[in-house]
Parts: C-alpha cells; sequence; structure tokens
C-alpha cells in the first residue's frame, strides 16, 4: 500500500541538489536569443516603426514587426480543443501587433546572437504612435461612447451565469433580511519563480520542436499549429521540468512566436525568456472582479436567495477571460446548493496586461464576495458565523440543483467542525471581550469553499498513461499529465505501484512531456491531473497487471485467473505468502523468450465524465494592529476534503503553499495600474509586495477523508483550492477584531488605512 | 501503395542540409570530455602508473585507472540477453585494463574540461610495463606454450560448426575429384564517417543517461546495467541521428565508460569522442580468418562435398568473436543445400585489436573462401563458372540439411540468369581470345551468397511498433529499430502508410530512440530490421485502423466491418469511392468528444520464429594491369533476391554501399600489423586505403524480386548481403583475367605483386 503513504517526492534529489533541468538549462550550439519590442503606451497605433537601424547592428540577426506576421488571429487560452464551435475560445491574437492594447503590447521581435545586441537593437527601432485614451477598468470600456479595443468586437467579451431555485427577486423578496454589497479584487500577478521561457528549433524543414516551461505541451501543440496554420502533427512540444506556473502557463505565451521565429530561421534555435519586468505585464493576470452580492437571509439563519453580479477585467486579450468569470460562479452553487441563486458575470477587455488562468481560475475572486456576504449576513441575524454556514452548505446526499445530478462525497461538514476545534473558535469567542479596545485587537474569521475536480461537463477530460515493464523488474510510466511541482509524477508513481503491485521505488516516471511520444493529456489546471489521472493509470496497471499474470500463466501453467501480483512477486492469489515467480523472472521471460511473450506494455487513454467537487474551510486569528494598519496571522487552518489523501506531505505542501498565495491575495500582492496612462507602476519584485517566507505564518493544515468513487483511488481535487478561503477568513477577521468591513483586497496597510479613517478608528 | 515505390527518405533533406542532429551535435552546460590512456605495448602488465601530475594540471578534473573501476568483468557483443546461460556472450571486459592485450588497450581514462587539458594530462601520466612477446595470429595464439591472453580462460575461445549430408571424408573419398585449398583475409576496419562519441550525465542520483552513436540502444542499456552492476530501469540510453555503424556500433564500446565517469563526478556530463586513429584500433575490426576448404567434385558437375575448417583471430577481447564464426558458416549450407558439407570453426585471442561484428558478420570472410574454392572446382572439370553454380546451387523446394526445415523463398536461380545476361557473359566470352597476352588483361567472375534475416532461431527476434494517431489525421511511428543511414525510418513511414491506409506523408517516424519510451527491439544488425519490424508494423498498423473504423462506427452508426480506411478516409468497404468521414473528422471526435473515444494508439512487441534466407550473386569484369598489379573494375553487377523490395531506390543505395565496401575490401583495405610488436602500421585514414568516390566503379544493381510469406510485407534482409560477394567474383575475375589464382586478399598491388612474380608474370 502506498497511497496515503508520504512517499518521498520522485524528484526531490534532483530539485534540492540542483540537478534537476529546466528549460533554461538546455542550450544548443548557435542558439539564438530574442526578445519583444514593447509598446510604450496602452492604448493605440503604430504608425511608423522603423528597423533598419537595429538590424544594422552586429550580432542582430532578424528584426520582425507586426508587417511580418501571420494575418490571421487565434487564442491562447489553454483549454482543450472543442467540437462545438460555440466553445471555442476568443481568436483576439495576432503574434505581433499594431494595434496596441495595453502598456508593454508586443509590436516588434529583435533576433540577436547575443543579449547585449538584443538590448541595443530594441533601443534602435523608431516607433511613433498614434495614442488614444486608455480605458483600464471594465465600468469604462463598457461606456457606450467607448472605442472598440479589438475593432469589430464589442468591449464585453462574454456573458455567463445561471440560476436556481425560486426566481431571484421572489426569493429576495420573501428573505427576511436583504443585504447588498459590493466587492473588489485586485490584479495578482502569479510570480511563479520560473519566468516564462521557451526556444524552438527544427531539425529538418517539416517539423518544429518547441521545449517550453509549460503545464500544458499537448495544448500548446495545437495552438501553434493555430497561430502559424500548420497541422500539429509537424510541431513537438517538449515540457522539461518547470518552476512553477499557477496556471500562467496555462496560457500559450511565447510557444507560437519561437516557432514563428525558427520558422523564419532557417530551423536555428531561437530562445525567448523573458524577464520579470516582461513577464508581470506581458504574460498573464489575475482577473480583477467588482462584484455585486445581494443575499436574501431569514431569520433561522436559512441563507434564502444570493444573487451574484461579476464584472470581470480581462485586459487587452481574452485570453480565459469568456471562461474564468463563468467557471468562478459555478463553485458557489455546490457550496448552497439549497439556496435560491442568480449569477451573472460579464467579462470586459480594457487596455491593461491580459488577464488568464490563475490559482482557482476565478473562485478566489467571486468566492471572497460571497464568503464576505455569508458574514454580513449571519452578522445580521446575529448568529455565530460558523452555526450559520453549517446551516446552510452542502450536505451528503444534496443534488446540483442546475443539473439535478447527485454530488457524491461531501465532507464539508466535517470540515468547519474540525477547523472549530482546531483553532478553539468557541473557546476563544467566550475568552475574548464583547468589545476590544486599544491599538491592537484580536479577531476570528472563517470561509468556506468548494472547488471542482476538473472541467467536466464544460471541457473535456481526458487522461493517458502508458506502462512499460523493464527487464529488471522496475516499470516506466509515461502519462500526459504535467509536473510542475504539484508532486503529480510521485503520486503517479505511487497510483502505479499500489495497483500494479511493485514497490513504489520501482516505478520511474517519465517526467518530461514530449508531445511526440507522450499520451495525450491536456495538462496542469483546473486540479484535474491526479482525479482524471488516476483513472487511466489505474486502468493502464490493471491491463498491465493482467498481461504479467497471463505471461506467468505461459510459463508455469496456472492460469491467470489464479494468480496475483503483489510486492513484485508473482504470488497464488489465495495464498500471497506463497511465490511462483518473482516479478523479474517473468520480465525476463517476456523479453527473451524466443517464442512466447514480448515486451509487456499497457496504455489507456480514458474520458473521466465525472466531476467531483472538493470542499474546505479557512478558520484564521488575526492580530490587527490599527495605528500600523497591519494584519498579523496567529493562527491559520486549512481543513480540506478533498476525498483520500495520496500523499499527506505532498497535499500539506499544496494547503501550504495555496494557502501562503491566499494570504498573499489577501494582505499584500496588488498590480497597480496607473488608471490616466495604463501604465503599471509594479511590475517587478521590489515595488511588488510578494510575501516571502518571513511574511508567511506557520499554516496549520487538516484533511477530512471521504472516499469519492469516481476517482480511481478515492481522491478529488486539492491543487488550486487551498488558495480560495484564506483572504475571505481574514477579512472576516478584520472585520471581528476591528469592527470595520473591508470589501476590496488586499487589505493592506494602504486600503486599511482607508478603511481605518473612515471608520474613525485613526 | 507505398511499397515498393521510391519514396523519398523521410530524413534526405535534414541530412542534405545539416540539419540532422548526431551525437556530436548536442552540447550540455558544463559538460567535460574524457580521454583514454592507451597502452604503448601489445601485451603485457602494468607494473607503475602514476597519475599525480596529471591530476594536478589545471582543467583536469579526475584521472581514473584500472584500480578504480568496477572489478568484474562483462562481455561488450550487441546481442540480445540469453536465458540459456550456455548462449551468454563472453565475460572478458573491464573498463580499464592492468593487463595489456593489444597495442592501444585502455589503462586510465582522463576526464577534463577541455580537450588541451585532456591531451596534456595524458602525456603525464608514467606508466611502467612488464612486457611480453605479443602474439598477433590465431596460429601463434593456439601454440602449446602460448601465454594466456586472458589469464584462467584457454586462446582458443569457441568452437562451433555442424556437419549434413554424407560423412564428410566419406563423400571426398566418394567424389571424382578433391581440392584442397588455404584461403586467408585481412584485417579490415569498418570505417565510418561518424566515430565513436557518446556523452552521459545525470538528472538525479538515481538514473544515467548515455546518449550514444550506437545501433542497439536497448542492448546498450542492458550492458551498461552489466558493466556497472546496476538494475537496466536506472540507465536511459538515447540513440540521436548516426553517421554508420556497419556493425561497429553494434557493440557497446564507450557508453559503460561515459556511465562510470558520469556516476564518479556527481553526473557532471562527460563526453567520450574517439579520434580516427583511436576508433581504428580501440573499437573493432573485421576478423581475419584462415580457412582451408576442401571440395569433392564430380565429373558432371555436381559439388559432392564441402569441407570447411576456419580459423578465425578475435584479437584482444571476444567481442562477437565466438558468434561471428559460427554465423559465417551456416550461409554456405543455405546456398549448397544438397553438398555433404562440414564446417569447423576455431576462434582464437590474439594481441591485436578486437575483432566483432562487421557487416555481414563473417560471411565475407567464408564465403570468399567458399566461392573462390568453387571457381576451382568448376575450373576442375572445366564446367563455365555460371553453369556451374547453377546446377549446384538451392532451389526453390531446398530443405535445410540441418533443421530439415524448407527454405521458403529462393531466387537465386534467377538472380544469377539476370546477372549473366546483364554482364553479357556468354557474349564476352565467347569474343574473347582463349589466352590473353600483353600486360593489360581482362577478366569476368561470378560469385554467390546467401544470407539470413535476423538471426532466429540463435537468437531472440523481436520487434515493437507504437502507432498514434494525430488530431491531423497524420500518425506518430515509434520502432525500436534503428535509423543508422540505411533508411530504416523510411520504410517503416511506407509500411505504415500501406496499411494504415494514409499516405507516407502523414507518417512521422519518431527518428530518435530512447529506451525510456521507445518500443524494446534489439537495434540494428543481422539485416534483421526490415524483416522482424515489418511484422510489428505489420500488426500495430491492423491494430490502430481497427480502433479508427470502430471509433467511426461509434460516430456514425455504420459497424466497422463495413468499412474501411484508405487515404486517408473512412470508405465503405464495399465502395471506395465513398467516404464516409475525412480521418481528421475521426481523429478529432476520438480526441475530443467529451465521452466517447480517447486517444487512439496501437503498439505492439512481436516475436519473429522464422528466418528467410535471402540470395544472390556478383558479376564482374575487370581489367588487370600487370605491371602495375593494378585491378580496375570495367562492369560490376550485384543481383539480389530480397524478397519484396519495398523501397527501389533505397535498396539500390544499400547496394551500391554495400558492393562498395566489397570492392574496398577485395582491393583496398588491410590494417596492417607488425608482428613484432603488435603495433599497428596503418590506423588512419592516410595510411590504410579507403577507397574514395573516385576509387569505385558504377555499380549496377538488380533485383529478383520473391513475395516472402513470412515477412509482413514479402520482403527479406538487402543490408549486409550486398558486401558478401564482390571479392571472391573480383578474385575470380582475376584470375580469369590472368592465370594467377590469388588466395588472399585484398587483392592490393602489393599482394599481386607477390602473386605475379610467383606466377611468372612480372
Amino acid at each position: 500500500m502506498t497511497i496515503g503513504k508520504s512517499v518521498r517526492r520522485v524528484d526531490a534529489i534532483a530539485k534540492v541538489t540542483g540537478k534537476a533541468r529546466y528549460t533554461d538549462d538546455f542550450f544548443m550550439p548557435g542558439m539564438l536569443h530574442a526578445k519583444y519590442l514593447r509598446s510604450t503606451i496602452a492604448h493605440g497605433v503604430v504608425t511608423r516603426i522603423d528597423t533598419d537601424r537595429a538590424k544594422a547592428l552586429p550580432g542582430v540577426v532578424a528584426v520582425f514587426t507586426f508587417e511580418d506576421v501571420p494575418p490571421h488571429k487565434f487564442a491562447t487560452a489553454g483549454h482543450p480543443y472543442a467540437l462545438d464551435p460555440d466553445h471555442k475560445d476568443v481568436e483576439d491574437r495576432l503574434l505581433l501587433t499594431r494595434h496596441v492594447r495595453y502598456w508593454g503590447d508586443e509590436i516588434a521581435v529583435v533576433v540577436a546572437e547575443n543579449n547585449l545586441a538584443l538590448e541595443k537593437a530594441l533601443q534602435c527601432i523608431d516607433v511613433e504612435y498614434e495614442a488614444y485614451d486608455p480605458m483600464t477598468t471594465a465600468k469604462e470600456a463598457l461606456a457606450p461612447d467607448a472605442r472598440q479595443i479589438h475593432a469589430g468586437a464589442p468591449n464585453l467579451v462574454a456573458e455567463s451565469g445561471y440560476a436556481v431555485g425560486t426566481r431571484i427577486d421572489d426569493a429576495l423578496d420573501e428573505a427576511d433580511e436583504v443585504l447588498t454589497t459590493e466587492y473588489r479584487t485586485q490584479l495578482v500577478q502569479h510570480c511563479h519563480i520560473e519566468n516564462h521561457v521557451t526556444y524552438a528549433y527544427m531539425d529538418d524543414f517539416d517539423h518544429i520542436v518547441i521545449v517550453s516551461s509549460t503545464q500544458i505541451p499537448h495544448i500548446a501543440r495545437r495552438i501553434v499549429g493555430e497561430a502559424l496554420d500548420i497541422p500539429c502533427g509537424r510541431i513537438r512540444v517538449i515540457k522539461p521540468y518547470i518552476g512553477g506556473g499557477f496556471g500562467n502557463k496555462q496560457d500559450v505565451v511565447l510557444e507560437p512566436m519561437a516557432a514563428f521565429l525558427t520558422l523564419k530561421l532557417d530551423g536555428r534555435p531561437v530562445k525567448i525568456h523573458l524577464a520579470r519586468e516582461e513577464g508581470m505585464i506581458g504574460t498573464r493576470i489575475r482577473h480583477p472582479f467588482d462584484i455585486r452580492v445581494r443575499a436574501g437571509v431569514m431569520k433561522d439563519g436559512t441563507l434564502h436567495a444570493l444573487d451574484i453580479d461579476a464584472l470581470s477585467n480581462t485586459g487587452a486579450y481574452a485570453s480565459h477571460g469568456h471562461s474564468v468569470a463563468g467557471a468562478a460562479g459555478a463553485k458557489t452553487r455546490a457550496l448552497y446548493p439549497r439556496t435560491a441563486m442568480r449569477y451573472h458575470a460579464r467579462t470586459v477587455y480594457a487596455n491593461i496586461p491580459a488577464s488568464g488562468a490563475m490559482r482557482a481560475y476565478g473562485a478566489p475572486q467571486v468566492l471572497f464576495a460571497v464568503d464576505c456576504m455569508i458574514e454580513e449576513a449571519a452578522r445580521k441575524i446575529g448568529m455565530d458565523s460558523v452555526a450559520f454556514r453549517l446551516k446552510n452548505i452542502i450536505r451528503q446526499g444534496d443534488i446540483d440543483p442546475l443539473t439535478h445530478k447527485p454530488y457524491s462525497t461531501c465532507g464539508l461538514t466535517e470540515c468547519l467542525t474540525k477547523g472549530r476545534e482546531l483553532i478553539q473558535w468557541d473557546q476563544k469567542r467566550a475568552d475574548r471581550p464583547r468589545e476590544q479596545t486599544g491599538p491592537v485587537r484580536r479577531g476570528l474569521g472563517v470561509a468556506c469553499f468548494s472547488y471542482a475536480s476538473g472541467t467536466y461537463p464544460v471541457c473535456l477530460e481526458i487522461a493517458g498513461a502508458r506502462i512499460i515493464l523493464n527487464q529488471d523488474a522496475s516499470v516506466h510510466v509515461q502519462v500526459g499529465a504535467t509536473e510542475i511541482g504539484q508532486g503529480m509524477d510521485t503520486v503517479v508513481a505511487q497510483m502505479t505501484a499500489e495497483t500494479l503491485g511493485v514497490a513504489v521505488e520501482q516505478v520511474h516516471v517519465v517526467s518530461t512531456q514530449d508531445t511526440d511520444v507522450t499520451p495525450f493529456d491536456t495538462g496542469a489546471y483546473a486540479s484535474r491531473q491526479a482525479y482524471v489521472t488516476s483513472n487511466a493509470v489505474f486502468r493502464a496497471a490493471i491491463e498491465l497487471k493482467d498481461k504479467i499474470l497471463k505471461h506467468a500463466d505461459s510459463m508455469t501453467g496456472i492460469t491467470a485467473d489464479r494468480l496475483d501480483l503483489i510486492d513484485g512477486r508473482v504470488v497464488y492469489a489465495v495464498d500471497a505468502g506463497h511465490t511462483v515467480l518473482p516479478l523479474q523472472a517473468v520480465a525476463l521471460d517476456a523479453y527473451y523468450d524466443k517464442v512466447r511473450g514480448g515486451q509487456l506494455t499497457a496504455e489507456v487513454s480514458y474520458k473521466t465524465t465525472t466531476n467531483a467537487p472538493c470542499f474546505g474551510c479557512t478558520f484564521v486569528e488575526v492580530k490587527v494592529d490599527i495605528p500600523l494598519c497591519q494584519v498579523t496571522i496567529k493562527e491559520i487552518y486549512n481543513v480540506h476534503d478533498s476525498g483520500v489523501i495520496l500523499n499527506p506531505v505532498l497535499a500539506q505542501g499544496q494547503v501550504q503553499g495555496g494557502a501562503a498565495m491566499g494570504i498573499a491575495a489577501a494582505l499584500y500582492e496588488d498590480l497597480q495600474v496607473d488608471p490616466d496612462s495604463g501604465r503599471i507602476y509594479n511590475n517587478n519584485l521590489l515595488d511588488y509586495k510578494f510575501p516571502t517566507i518571513m511574511d508567511i505564518p506557520d499554516i496549520g493544515c487538516a484533511f477530512v477523508e471521504t472516499v469519492e468513487p469516481s476517482s480511481g483511488y478515492g481522491n478529488k481535487a486539492l491543487g488550486e483550492p487551498p488558495i480560495i478561503s484564506p483572504p475571505p477568513a481574514i477579512r472576516n477577521a478584520v472585520w471581528d477584531a476591528t469592527g470595520v468591513k473591508v470589501d476590496e483586497l488586499p487589505l493592506s496597510p494602504h486600503n486599511l488605512f482607508k478603511c481605518f479613517r473612515r471608520a474613525g478608528l485613526i
């Protein structure tokens, strides 16, 4: 049994010793370097561009502008291809643009033999613009007379939503109390340690090889094909180890350009490596949302109605925008399935950097608003925050009010109960004076979340696994699911070992995806991989085990159905203590007997048509220094129902990383836009407050294990969810401490100062 | 239909434009370089070695000697692992040796940051030897008092042979005429353009990655494991394009050392690249043979008895030696299956460079002797050379006198008939004066060969193929069979296209083998690949086609058995003109429908348990300038029965390359050993006469196509055979021209001078 054990990460030693190779660790003789020329305005068009001086510089190999790129538009969002044309992503990108839509938009690219020549050349390109007023907020872009940011397309990119239960206005009318609040979330950037980096080359004139720091190699392959109008069979994407992605590498940012450049330059290898300053504007950010929530609540504590209206600013390009707002709203329904609910979202272009996928894909924005409102509702009727939630949240047996399908496993009640105990909620409440005074005050907060295990039924969910029995009785496993730091390779090794019947040390996971040969999988996003891959690995391992036992049958005459494979030994099914053959003997015979057998492999491509929501909550105690406008987290617990926990240490790592990002978004991070120029003030890690280990408290972590039947190993999503509930929990705790209700993220000193001053605290 | 078409090589453009990447084209940051310290004597032991000065040099990273390497011996021959311990290869190697067995033996290795430091360090290692008299010939090594070259093991490495038909002495007694001649073949080196090159590195501390110019990646993986006592699952061998091998890369020469070095050096990448001078002694050469043949012939032209006694000099290490002599003898039986025959071979160690596998694996040596003797027998009874052969060679319906199995296809009679016509044998014979005079004379020669398609039943024959349907209706094919310049990838593409029903341009062959993920195959040798791989590709393509049609069934409701796949279209089986669905529609649906389907792939690992011999002959007309001792080839034709010719242009390439190597061995090549010191005189391409395009005549090539039923596409061996028959044909032609019977190769001016002088011609 390896499932449930804290097996050491298969890549632990490689990574801590620096042996693991990332995209930028690879080098090819003759490699060229490329860098974008970025616009110095946020909105307008280029009226003149002169690259002659740049091209003449020694070391400069080529300069391409918007005039040189393919004229057809493509979409960059890392979604699986949709057979339904209505589900296609928004095709609004060119490789380079004449029409500038954000400060830093890509209008030209220089290729040079070295970075010095590159930088010099960029300075030698003369550009003139016709500038328009930038619209940095969704509201500006929605103004009736607003200029179209994408000519021919409205600035409203998409509308989405749903309504369940009683008609929302009726439900609100029926409620004892109705509350309305507008919330706002800020621009956040992923700040993965490894910046975006990609290189491409050709070994002939038919095939392009792209090595990239991507979460989605198979999707990147398709999108490069779409961008360059090349069949995807001629494109090969290789994904080495990657230093974080958090959704920002679930977008196809550099791959099409790298492929374009090598195509133009006779197949020479060309690398693009974004500097931090470029990456923070030129890749993707988290969508800032304005969300108005109306709640109807009964005096008995029933959350009767919830009306959510979200306005999402997707920035200069659609990327994931149209789907983020829709996906985010669905999570509320699973949290409060008995509440009448309406969700409506609009996604809008604006002249800020493009938003895209980021950990939890809109849920942190929407559930921040929802959970703030839940807190308000509880307070409104004078009910304990936890008790109010316990009364209204999903329970085992609830059905999805939209699809009318039952939710399978749900341990949210147990999560809330456990979290309340961990933080000693009742005791602390009882011990605390009713009204706090003085400059430093303490508060408790709680917030809940639900999330999904993948994207079905909105998108395709497919995973592939191939297992090869080696001569030494070890196995190699290829999966399309990508290791992006989360520990995917390790749980794949555990799953394989568990089902096949070998020690986990005997499982070698092929970490690098190579779209030419790696089984198809859409990649790392939507907390989908351990869930959907489990179904493929389980089946492939069963198939391989079956082949092994059949071969043992052919060697021994003992029928396969009387054999089993346990701990690397073929044993009698009825008496596992009796070894019939060591697995290695079977392997050697299968490979090397001259007549019977063959190399034993199994490959499964499996579509998962279920989607088990996971649940959880955050409990937090904060200390608020009112004069300093500073929030200090004294205790914080994230409690998760993610089904069976495959590897407790890895799971804790996910929770701690996610909760830390949540804390960062709650208290620190804020990518700031000059509303006049559209310029970003702090696209660097000096000015953008990205917390370090010194800023993050010890994070408590607990699990309520349910056994999810639709998953190969009982597991549900865990990758993204830990980020969701810390911000509202912290906001609720600050309210509890100070009596000040903050409705905008982050709770930075800058914002708290405004709120505390408004409240008369300072 | 693509089988039988001269489809352009899939790697043609990559190779002619220099885009194709070979092992030495790859570079890794921090890569170190290694070079062997080679002995300066041919036989003895090192009594003192001092590496201190070398180690102290700047840039030198490490020096290892025979004292530092694992103490257990391993075998290097590139054979599949044998379950039968009696079939194991000879384990007589250490990574470095104290006991020196040839001039250039490997006693230490230096690792440095650059080649300058490397060369300097090698000069700074002080070595003292206790020298023994070298034994450079097999006869010396077999002397009763000869020192054991491998202490504890006799110098006689192996004996092998067979006897069929009447007891040989009786058969010779019965013959009308008995002839006896001793023949000798020289030392030849492969001289592939790309020298041996390998590098190894580690991404962690568990797995070693080896990139190597090898014909046999999967075997190399196993042998590295044996050499270093590491399970093969922890070893990964990657084979990029390779610049020729000819059997010399069917040996595991550099891989174990590169792996050892990276293991010792904390996983740093270490490259070993042999210079030509090293490669010509430190890799492998062709075994020189001394062969005594006795023939018994009847006046009516029946070849009644053939007694072959072969003495093979395998040099310092066994490598393939024990199997080369045995394998070579079997080919004679298939040529003359109705003749009483005895074959006996001894393989002997001597103090010369190790022999190994080389194109046609001993057959050129043994069949040179046999065909020279055939010519003598024909002349003895006054019969036309062609007529004598036609009377005695294998005919359709003959059975193997040893295994009593029938030979399947045989077109040798047709080959001889066609060759005779091509060279206008009868007309030229008739036109020529009975006795030639003058310094320049002309002669005609003929010689036959048979060869095998693989190694079964002596060794395992296994091939693997995996085919992946891409979204764009192209496919990727992975095979374990290696492209080594012969065109394997191209015929794999043709086979796949043919059986699957797509255009050959839609087939992408993954050329690089990577033992972690590539289907198992033992590699390129024994002219096996197109034959045994055909059986795996055929089955995999059928399986994939079946899955495609089943998916089309699920889309359309038309049962799969009423569908077919032709030219990339799913059609009605009864009416191929009616397209039901384009393949791409099926592919997209299989990938992207949210419920049905999945990525469609098929993988087959298949053991071939047949072995179809191929046949052929060479006809040649030479002009001999007697005073200059110079042979000029006026016309030469190789005619082959290799079953169905998969790709005529590629097949012609194989024939022209092989025949050119045969001509080279017949007239030019001769690696010369100083009998006193064991030193090699000409281990470089200035002193070793390797012919260039200026030395090689136009080579005529023709095929007699049989349809071999045991092969996926009717094809039989073709890679090695073209080298076999040119030397005896040329020797027979020189005899025809001059009346001088030369029994030793090469027919170089140096050797011809001796013969012509002895014959009184000069």
